[in-house]
Order: C-alpha cells, then structure tokens, then sequence
C-alpha cells in the first residue's frame, strides 16, 4: 500500500469515478487538477496546479511514492494546447519525479496512440504507433518521455492505452473499447503491486466480447478485467442501428477521431 | 526530376555535403536555415527562416515538389530549444505542407529513436522506439507526425533514421552507423522517384561491414548503398584503441548520448 | 436482420441443422438445393438449382442480401463431380452476387484445406494451404475466389473452414473439430452484423477442450463458440478405444481423408 | 542430366525462349502444345496435346523423368477457357505424372497469385494467396494440386511465380518483375539437381535492384539470379514516364490485372 | 488406461503427492528410488535403484508401458552430483526404454531451463534454454536427450518445465509458478493419452492470476489446469512483504538460483 | 591483440589448420591436447592435458586472454567417453576460466546440435535444438554452460556450430556445410576484437551458393566468410553422383549422423 499517491487531472472523468476508489491503494492522496475540487475528503488533499508550470509541478511530487498521471488535454484540439498540456506538461512531471525519488507511475496514454489501424487488425503492445491525430501524436510523445526516463534514469511507468472509460459504452465502437473504472483501478493496484514493471504498455478495455488489443505481452501484471459491456449491446444497437461500414470511423480503431475537422478549425 | 525542391538545416553538417549534389534531383533547390548562407548557387535560393515561426515556414512551402527536411535541433540540448525545433518546428512544416500542395518530404530522423537497443541485436523498422535522449523523443514525435499526416491527409513521407553522416567515420561505432553523403543522396533520389511510399522508415547507414540494422522492409525502395567505413577501421583503432565494453556507450546503439549528462546542465 | 437470406445446400446435414434456427437472422428465407424439400415453411421458399447451371444460380440471387453457401461437394468424389459443384458452381454464385446487389456470404470451406498438416501443429488463419484431398483442393479454389471478388469487386465473405459440423462427435478426432449447429448459427450472426469483415477465414469449431486453431486473427467477430464435445469422450473412448498412432489418420488433421482410396476409385 | 524432359506450353513465349537452352537438362526434349512447332531439332520430339484431353496427357508423361509446365491459359481471360486449361489441365497432367513414373514438375505459376499485394509489401513464400484475376485464382488452384500430389503421392514440384518473363522489361512495373529466360533456366536446373524439394514456391524474378519479393525460404536451391533490368531504366523512364500513383495499376503488384475488365468482356 | 507405469524419484515430495491419485493411471505402478519406500500398496511395487547403475536401470524397464521420470538431483549441487543423477542417469534411463518397449516418458524438466529470462518476458516451448544453474544445465541435457531419441528411435516424451510443485506457495515467486499436485497429475493424464507427442515441451503451472509461460504450442494436448495460486497471495504478502526489486532473485524467472553461492562451494 | 591464447585440442583436424594462423591473433599460443605435438613453433608452447583433469585444466588457464575450445570427443562414440570429454571436460574448462581471469572463449560446438532439421528449413540461432546423436546432445550441453557463465559469471562465448572444416569440401552436402580455415580464423579474429559478444550462437560456414543457416542475428560481429565451395561442385558431383533422395542422410542437415548405427555398438 502507498503511503502518498498523486493522481493528476483529478477533476476530469476518470478522475472523479477513481477518486472514490483510491483509499484501496494509498494512506493519503494528493488531488491536482487546473480546475477546482471542492469535496475534499479527510484522506485527500487538493494542490491546483497547469501541468506547464514547472516549478508548480516540482512542488506535487514533493513525499509522493505513486503516480496516476491523468492531467493534460484528452481529446483533439488546437496544437498550442496539446504542446503546453502533454508534451511540456510530460517533461515537467518526469523531470520532478526524476529530482524526487522516482515513484512508480501510471500514464493515461490512449488508444488514439493506434487508432489508425483497421478495427480486423489485432494488436499487440509491440505494435508502431499509428496515431488518428495530434492528440494521439502527443500520447506517442508521452510514451516515449517514458521509456528515456526508464532506460536512463530508472522511473517505472505502466502506459495505458485507454479505451473508453465511461460509465458505459455510448455506441457500438465502445462494445469493444469500453473500460470500466473498476478494472481501471485493478490495473493500477496490479501496477504497484509487482515487483517490477519497468515500461510497459498494456491496453486499458474490460472484458468485452469484441477485443481488438492483446495483452498477452502484459500477463506477467496477472490483471483480469471482470467487467462488460456485452449487457448494453441490444439497447445501442436499437437506439444507434448499425454502423456505416463505407464511414472510415467504421474501419479504423480510432472511430471518429481519424476524421474530424481538421485540429486547427477546433 | 522535380522542379523545385526545399532543403531545411542547409547550412549544417548533411545539408552542407548534400548541396552540391542536388541539381541530380531538382531545377531549383530553396535553401532554407536560421544561419546564413553566402555562397548561394545559379540554381538555387535562400531564404533564412526559423521553424518555430508558422508564418515564415508556410511561405517556404510555396511552388515546392519535394522537401528535404533536415532543420532543427540536432544533438541533445535543454527541452525548450527542443521543443521549438523538433516539436513546433515539424508541425508547422507539415501545416505548411498540407496547405499547399502536399509534396513528398525526407525527414531527417535518428538513429536515437532507437538508442536504447543493445548493439548486438539487430532492429528492423518495425520495433517499438527506445529513445536515448530527449533529442531522441523529439525525433520519434517527428515520425509519429509523418505518420499521422500520411494517413490523414495525404502526405507521404520517407523518415530515415540517419546513423552517422559525416566525412568519414570518428570513432569504432561509427564503422557500423556511418552513412556517406553520396548515399544519403542516392537515398533521396530513390524516394523521390518510387511511385509510392506511404509513410516509411529506413535505417541511413552505408554498407558498411558491420551492421545493426535490417532495411528489408522498405526493400521495395531498390535503395543499396555503396560506400563503406571498412577502409578507415586500421586508422581509427590503431588511434583510439578498442573500445571499453563496461562503458554503457559501448553497449546500446545510441553510444555516448545514453549516459551523458542530464540535458537540463547542458 | 437480414429481409432475405439465400442458403444454398439447404437439403444436406449443416443445412437441415440449421433451417429451424434461421428466423433469427431473415425475414424470409429461400432455401436452394438439387435435391427437394418439401417441409418448407411459412417464412421460406424453395428454389430447386443445380450450381453449375449460371443462369439459374442468377434467379436465385435476385432480391437477395445474405448468402449461407453450402451447396456443392462436400467429401472426396470424382474430379469431374468436383470442378462442377466446387469450381464453376463457386463462380456462378459470385457472379451473380456481382451482377445484384453484392450480398455477404458465408462460404463452407473446410478443415480438409490444411488437412496435412499435423496435429500438433496450431494454425491461425495465415497459414499456407495444405489440402488433403481433390475436395479440400476444390475448397482452396473457392476462398481465392473470395479473396478475389471482395479485393476487386467488395463482396465481402466470412469463409468458415468447418470442423465437423454433426449432432455429436463420432470419433476422437471429432473431439477436437466438432462444432455444433448452434455454435455455427452464432458464427453466422455475427458475420452477418458485423461493420465490415473483407474476406476473412475463420475456424469452424466449438468450444472443445482440444483445440487445433486459433482464431486470433478473427476475434474481431466477437464470436465465442458455447458448446463442447467434452461430454461425449468418455462415451467415444470407451467405444472405439485410443486412435492408432501410426495411421496417419491420427497423425494429420485431416483425419482419413489424408490416407483414403485416390478418387479416381470412387 | 535428366534423360527425357517434357516441356509443355512449348510454342509459347516462355517456352520459346527456353528451348535453345534445353540442352544442358536434358538429353531428349518433349515439346508439347496445342499449337504447332516445325523448327523441331534433332534432340527434340514435338507431341501435339490439349492440355484438358487426359489420354493426350497421359501418353505425353510416358518415360519422362522431368516436366516444366507452361501449359494453359496466361492471361486474363473468359472462365470456361482457364477451366479447361488451368484447372482441369492441371489435374491431368499430375494424374498421369502418378501413373507413370513420379517425375519432378517445375510448374509455372504466376505472381498474379499475390497480385493483390501492395508494392510496399515484401512478400516471402509463406504469404497467404490474394489473386489478382480469375487467372490468378487458376494458379492458386495450381499449387494446391501441387501440394496435395506431394503430401499424398509423392510427386515434387517447384512452383515458380514467374514475375515478367520477357526479352527486356517493358514498362516501370517490369524493373521489379523481370526474369529473364537465362535465369529461369539456372533455376530449373537448379530445381532438377537439388536431392529434395518437396512441394516449394519460388518467386521467379532476376536480380533487380527493385525486389518486392523475398526468397530466403527457398535459400537451399541455391538459385542465384545473375540478369538485372537495370540497364533498360533510364530507357524506359524516359520513354513512359513515372508511374501515376493514384493508379490501383501502380499500387498494386498485380499491375493492370487488378483493374481490368470483367473477365466476362473479355 | 496404462498396465504398468514406473514412476522414478517417488520417495521425493512430488512423487509423494502423486502416488495416491497413480491408481487412476495405471493397473500397477513400478516406484523406484534410492532411498526406501515402506508404505507399498498393494497395487504398488518398489524396487530401489541408483540411476547411476545402468543394469538397474535397465531391470526398471522391464514390461513397463509408461514412465514419469522424477529420479535424479532436482536442486543445486556440486558437479559430480548432477553429472551421476542426471547425465548419466537419463542416458541409462532412454537407453532401457529403447531396449525395452519404448514406451512414453513424462520427464521432470525444470523452469531453471529458462531461469535467466526477466519476469517481464513471456516464453513459449520455442524459447532458447537460458539455465541459471548446473542443475538448470543438466535439464537442458535431459531434454536435447529425449529430443535425440524421439527423432531416432521413436520414444515420445513429454518434458515437463516443472515451476513449484509443493502443496501449496511459499512465497510470491511462486503465485506465479506454483503448480498443484492434482494439475501435475491430469498434465500426466493427458500426455498418456494422446495419440501422438512427438518429443513437446510444456511448463507446469496451475491456473494462476499471474502467468509467464505460454503453452499455446502444446494446446493439442488439451490439458487445462484447474487449481490457483489465488487463495495464498494476501497470506503470503502479509507475512514476507513485497519482493525486493533490487535483487537479481526478483528480477528473474530463475529466482534464488541465479544468485547463490557457486555450487563448488555447497 | 591477445596476448597470451590457449587452443585445446590443437593436434586435431581443426586445430592443425588454424596454428600457422594464429600470429594473427597472439603473441604467445598455448597449445593444449592429450596427444603429441612435436613441431612446436617458437611462439608456441604445448602443454599435454586430459580435459576430464580439473587440475591440468586449471594450469591451462593460467595467464591465458584468449582460449579457442575445439578439445574434446568429436564425432559420435560411446557415450562414457562424451560424458569424460565433452561434459566433465567442458565444466572444467569454464570452472578453470571463472577463477582465473575470465577470458573470452570460442567454443567449438557443431552443426549436429540442430542435425534433426531438415536441408529445406533456414536456421538462425534462435531455434530449439534438435541434435542428431549424443555427440550432438553434447554439444546442447555445452552451449548451456556457456550461456550460464555468461549470465552468472560473465565470461563470454562464441559458440561455433561448426559445419565442414576440411581442406575442401568431401561430399555434395559438404557444398553446403564447408568452412574453410581461413573463414574460421577471420571469426575467431572478429569475436575477440568485438567490444562486447555475451553469448552468442553463430553457424560456421564458408560463403556458399547453398546455404542452410542464417547468421543475421550475429551480424554485429561484421563476419563476412570469403571462400565458397563452389569450385569443387562439378569433381564431387561427378566423382559421387547426386543424393539418394529416399536416405534420412539426404533429408536431414546432420547427414549420415541421424541414421548411424547406435553408439553403443561404435
């Protein structure tokens, strides 16, 4: 059990459905976020902090001993704010864990990261990266922050490529990309847990009956997902139809994202 | 042949041994550096321009055909130099790119993508990044941008992953990285020239004796390089002797760039 | 679900299996074979036609938007009987799957395509064929016809290489390669309602504790077979006792076709 | 030094080109074809035979120790006439091949097997069939046969995928493809002289500087291609052109097979 | 079912956990050790041998239809030891088997084969030996001894790369190796009655959360372990703590046996 | 250079052809074999040992930076004598190497580690060993000591799966398997000038047209072999005749070792 877990982009959705959880896995927490937290629980504290700000970020890291790095921009949008949240934003947060003592982290990285390969490809976390966009292109840059800090400087990261974490799928493409917060947090407990993880990638999807991502290269983590979304499969599919299979988000992994406008009209 | 061909980082070290050879491949050859270059040729031009201004990178794209992209950082520095260099600097190049009419570009990736790999085992394009340096981060956001614009927008994208381009080889590593300017050239005559190329990757070393790097993959290309670091191996052992085989920089293939200072002292 | 499915070879076993389960995919059903069938049912139609016969395979297709293609040789035969029913008659169907609305089909290919390869040996569905038999050669002809009208022309085709589709398994091979009529009706629905599947070759074989294949590279289907043979192979055993180990129908997958009379004899 | 070869398809191009180097496999040459031959050689027999006539064929394999296969249709052409010279020729020609004595077959098969592949890829003999044309589908037809008459029967083949076997290249495609006639013989003689080669596929292409296909599984033959296309380059480019790259022709290995007319137009 | 099994090594711990359920094997049941066994059943005999001794050896061999070879050293010690018990002794051991009936032999293989890959590597029974010990190296021998003499003299063996065969995890290495005696025993089961082995490797672990091993390759077999390592982990967490990941016996699969003293020295 | 080298079983075939070589390598060359050497050069010494002698070992090694291992049994014999050879003599050699200054070793071992595949299967060094006799099986056994030393101790190894070291090639399968003296020593002279080897497994074989091995994985070491066998082929072809397809010895790679009569009888 931790002693003092940061977890980053605390007011975001999947902070807020993890929150709750994390007393399994750390004596304290320690919130940050841009925007406010106002529940404070007795085991939280909450430090306001832009993931660009060096000198704040130093301060998060201070006595923590695991990280669940969710902060950053998470969906498609102009390039300046992707630079400043999740490529300075990334450098800032291993540079602090570097200069402190190189805690464990878990990096929400995304499934963006390989969302243009075909939905019939089946993939693995060897696989190249073939991001649907530039935020895909940053959560590549993350990855690879990750990996240096590893190989050079010893900071262990687990890299998930999330699915949809939601409170349930919302359409047929999250039948397969749907993570519950539940089998988030198994996996974060897996991740600080093992003895040794060195820098793994692992694909963050429950137990659903359509898989697309393998993790079997992962399996040393022992995590098993108990969650599906198999229960909302009839009431999307009468509610949405079926999907167009002559749209590209139908082909590819990364659904809408590999055709939205382009970022710079966002 | 194309017609007018763009040369970013002109006035460094692969653009300066390039220059010469370029009327092989082009009409009109822009030159393009933040340092200035006073000897400019009938056939050529130059125009100064720094990549992290948007402006100045989307007039250099004007009436080009082919890029070759060799602009930015270079060597492991502080990460705010990096960032506006290799980070700022590619998007905009490729912004540019995508508004105008979309020419085939050579970037001028690095081997320290993949640095991190131990020298005895043998990487070909499709391994996963292990970069040994920041520089070496940046250069696999580069290729994760190259790949993105490929596959969004059209534009394809020779990233080749240059070992050590140089006169002649320096040290005992360089006898497996070196890569001579005539292939580098006959490299971008090949790129230019196939029908298609999608986004690709190639390893740039000569064929020398010694070898980490299997270009099979992008075979299709009908690239073989010619030069080899062979006739320099007596010189560069008899003066710098063999290497030590405890010194990390012997073991991985980034050499010196996986044990050197921290890039914020540099 | 589908308003009209065509099943050809509806008067054979797999067909007879399947008829009563068929409402749950189409509206209405039209039933074709050379033999008759005279229980046809409110929501079916009967269409007598004898595959090599192109113009009567065409009335068949009309109106059609899903296809169960079981029709033609289904065991080692004649050559002649072979290149009728298999060869033209394959091609007489996906013709006039062109020439209409180019409706999906399930295509009954088989197990006897990689007949002679071993037991111990696992095969996903990228393996080279390595039929056992004129039959299973017939069956390679037809998924390269597949292959060829979804590249060329975009009919797409689930091609199933059915195990040994029976009310229960007969002999010890059959442990491994049974599946059950109601594993395949899933298989079909799935394929049917699936966004897009090109021309895929999975496995037909249901949930038995030895397993041959690996439908890895199909598990985008989300198909998951809930039947086994497991209950009857203490019944089998106890009957027929161990196979022979140096048959070579217990060597190879392809049981005794791999060793049968040549067809010329039969 | 074979005693009695067979070469079929004997009055065609390939064959043509073949025959004044016969000499060096054999002692006496079979010609067959279901066109004439006059210029008949003293070492030379000419047999008139219609490959889908099976007592022709069967009286050609009499006392024959080895048979190159060039026989049936090579183009794109109606189904009827590849049925008849492709399918049904086939098994005949292996029919009688088993009666008689069991000689080796170099069988003329086609890159058109794979023509579905795109140029980028490098393809080696294991790939999974994707044909390009009805007459590619024949081929896949051919190796089956092929495969099955050695797992079953014994009879060796080599299974050549001949890439362009002409006098010179003749388009940019053929700086790829060529196999000059010289060559396809060092590989039939290197096929005779091996002591075992099972049932193998080998892509028949000289030694270009382009290579879309990889050879190393067949590596025991010991077949090294001594002819390259490179000297007709520059003609050919400047006389053609580049290759349009939003052609399917130039995407694909196919060629223009990939976007034809219907067969049945033709 | 066997009529006679001979089971070496079964006065050690895991031939004392499998005697009692041997019955379900075999009619009778040959224990041999070097030390005494008193409690004989009545379907059991016990005849004491030293491997060493290739007459007594041979006498174990006679009318056996079934050997589970757990005789020899199965722990770090000095040279002389493991050279007389498992050199020496698996060779006296095939070479009865061969003059007798050559009936199939279930070997206790070691994961000290493979004791110097990472936890975070997933191996297969493809993986190159990797030993990190002599007694690791001996069982490198055993398995190169059963291989030569299945190719050459038709024994089947099932070489076992036992993990943790004790009644229940001794520490947290082992929730991940630990195999139940009752999964050892239906491993047996199964190898005894399928129709053909061949010489296959496959690791011995029972259905736990945390998994290194692969044994896709040997799924024909059709063995599914039931029992897990679960129900000890919070038990052995609490009373030894997290594993030190500073310590070579964490970092690989061989845990305290690529560390210990030299064995010249025990 | 070395200094001071130490060949065992230098009065053999192998070590005959090397010594006039090895000024190339050393200063002083230790000569070590059980039999006579009396020609003793003046920059050799010869020292008389039995490998199966701890002892005389541990002498060996003293002063030694270099050891070039072809002592012991080197085709199939009684396996008493393997057992003192190739087993006692080989832990005695690396035992002798740990408490002396670990120097690197070139390690003798032999194509029949993997004599059980066949001539139509490419091997690199990553392959399952699969030995063709208990010679073969010894030298499984010494490639796990040498990967254990390496691991454990650090001590390096070249692990030579020598094919045909003769002065030319005496048969047609020796066309493939041939190494000449020359290409032996320039391996030697590349594994103890590489910066750093660990253990790696290569194939000694000269640049011959036929070729069953792949050393690419090796290909850090920059060995290029220089002879070919190929102008021997036409004398052994005419002098031998070809193969016998229907003998194991033409099918395997190990030759007349998988069908040899059994040891015990040699």
């Amino acid at each position: 059990m931790l002693k003092t877990l940061l977890m980053t982009g605390a007011a975001g959705g999947v902070g807020t459905a993890l929150r709750p959880m994390l007393r399994e896995l750390a004596e304290t927490v320690v919130l940050s976020d841009m925007a406010d937290i106002s529940d404070v629980q007795p085991h939280e504290q909450f430090k306001r902090c832009d993931l660009s700000d060096a000198r704040g970020v130093d301060d998060l890291l201070e006595g923590v001993d695991g990280v669940i790095h969710l902060g950053g921009i998470s969906v498609e949008r102009p390039f300046d704010l992707i630079v400043q949240g999740n490529v300075v934003g990334m450098y800032n947060l291993y540079e602090a864990a570097r200069r402190h003592s190189r805690p464990r982290v878990i990096f929400a990285s995304s499934n963006h990261v390989v969302g243009f390969y075909r939905r019939d490809e089946r993939l693995d976390n060897q696989v190249v990266p073939r991001p649907d966009s530039l935020y895909g292109v940053s959560k590549v840059f993350g990855e690879a922050i990750a990996s240096l800090y590893f190989d050079k400087f010893g900071i262990e990261t687990l890299s998930v490529r999330i699915g949809s974490c939601f409170a349930k799928p919302a359409n047929p493409r999250m039948l397969a990309t749907w993570l519950s917060s539940r089998d988030m947090l198994s996996l974060c407990a897996r991740a600080f847990a093992a003895p040794r993880i060195g820098h793994t990638v692992v694909y963050g999807a429950s137990d659903n009956e359509e898989q697309w991502w393998d993790n079997g290269n992962a399996a040393f983590l022992g995590w098993r997902p108990k969650d599906s979304s198999e229960q909302w499969r009839a009431e999307i599919l009468a509610s949405l139809g079926p999907e167009d299979p002559a749209n590209p988000a139908t082909l590819y992994q990364g659904g809408g994202f590999v055709c939205g406008e382009h970022p710079a009209n966002l």
